[in-house]
């Protein structure tokens, strides 16, 4: 009996990594999801990313890194800066990055690639992401594939299929399949209604750069979003 | 008026890491510790750690990752896997391998680093843990120093200045410049008096390859190890 390669995906619940997921699924690969809380004021994702793998029936490997968040505590993501409104070219966006993120997101979901036996690790950078997340650009991807090629006594292959795409290219490979992108959460700062933050569901914001990157993308590709907008 | 460069140490409280901390002193650099509670057995490294970086005036920045041990629990570190006795070269030794433990440990570090504006960033691997441990060998540092310099906006040089060294020439240096080993700790197994474990000092248990190691060290340089063992 052959046995089917398993795959590490860090899925955020971000319609990236969702749609990574579904890759990951088609490819044949036994997926495990793996989601980390390091303090996001989105953390609505969470709850996305949670709904999309019961429905799926995925293993989902929930890991709370938020004592992490003293080493981090200088971006808009996750300390008390307000989140930029604007696009991701601007100079401001780079307030949302989170000094090292995806180094320590892999690495932990490397770790446990290796105590599952699974052999890839897939994640959703992409070029839309280059100029302002360095840890999104190919040069990384690269010099992360060596690491974690001889990090540990079994080799790990790092899968980045839209490396060279961009939101759109993603969103075109969804729709193809029909995916539910109403279960994926962009908005990095999530707009309730009233005054109790963080009860039922909130609205994306429609203007911080990760929603306007988003609905350029559904602009692009003529369809509509399916997530409500303030 | 010009500004020290800042460096950030990996000090886990043990033999190595301790010299490390020293050599980076005297290079000149403003530095600042950091330390890892993964929920290792031998936690008494991280109050001896503590200890000396109150005796130098050194900033001390503790991290509890215990909640990253759901995903690397199948090591005799920080499982229910009894320590192996013996040497490191015995194949027992491979279940005190952390799944990728180095990089976790380096990437955080590296976020720590990004964020107070340090450019440095050490840590204490030896060729005595390269036979043992994939994430000490040359080719991984490597390849992190690669990664490193590219994962940020400000690159960060990797130091691991014993790479090539062992536990003797780390003691060899350390003592040339009279630094108290009794300060440190390396068991992997500590041995307390009594029922209440974690009661008062333990001694070291002798036994363990990390023990054994550091015993032939001080015997080769012709010294005596301050710390007592069981």
């Amino acid at each position: 009996m052959s046995e089917k390669r398993k795959a590490v995906v860090v899925y955020s619940g971000g319609m990236d990594s969702f749609t990574v997921l579904h890759r990951a699924i088609e490819s044949g690969a036994e997926v495990y999801a793996i989601n980390f809380n390091y303090g996001q004021r989105h953390d609505v994702e969470i709850s996305k990313a949670i709904e999309v793998c019961y429905d799926l029936g995925l293993p989902f490997k929930r890991v709370n890194i938020v004592a992490l968040n003293s080493l981090i505590n200088n971006s808009a993501l996750t300390g008390d800066i307000e989140v930029p409104k604007g696009h991701y070219e601007d100079e401001t966006m780079k307030q949302t990055v989170v000094p090292n993120r995806n180094m320590m997101l892999l690495s932990m979901a490397a770790a446990y690639a290796v105590n599952i036996g699974a052999t890839e690790l897939w994640y959703g950078a992409h070029s839309g992401d280059h100029a302002i997340y360095p840890d999104c650009r190919p040069e990384f991807v690269e010099a992360m594939e060596k690491v974690l090629a001889i990090a540990n006594y079994e080799p790990i292959e790092l899968v980045v299929p839209f490396i060279h795409g961009n939101k759109q290219t993603i969103l075109e490979w969804g729709m193809q399949r029909e995916l539910d992108y109403s279960k994926t959460w962009t908005c990095y700062d999530p707009q309730w209604d009233g005054l109790v933050k963080r009860l039922g569901e909130p609205k994306a914001c429609g203007k911080c750069g990760s929603c306007q990157e988003r609905l350029e993308a559904f602009e692009l590709i003529g369809q509509t979003d399916p997530v409500e907008y303030v």
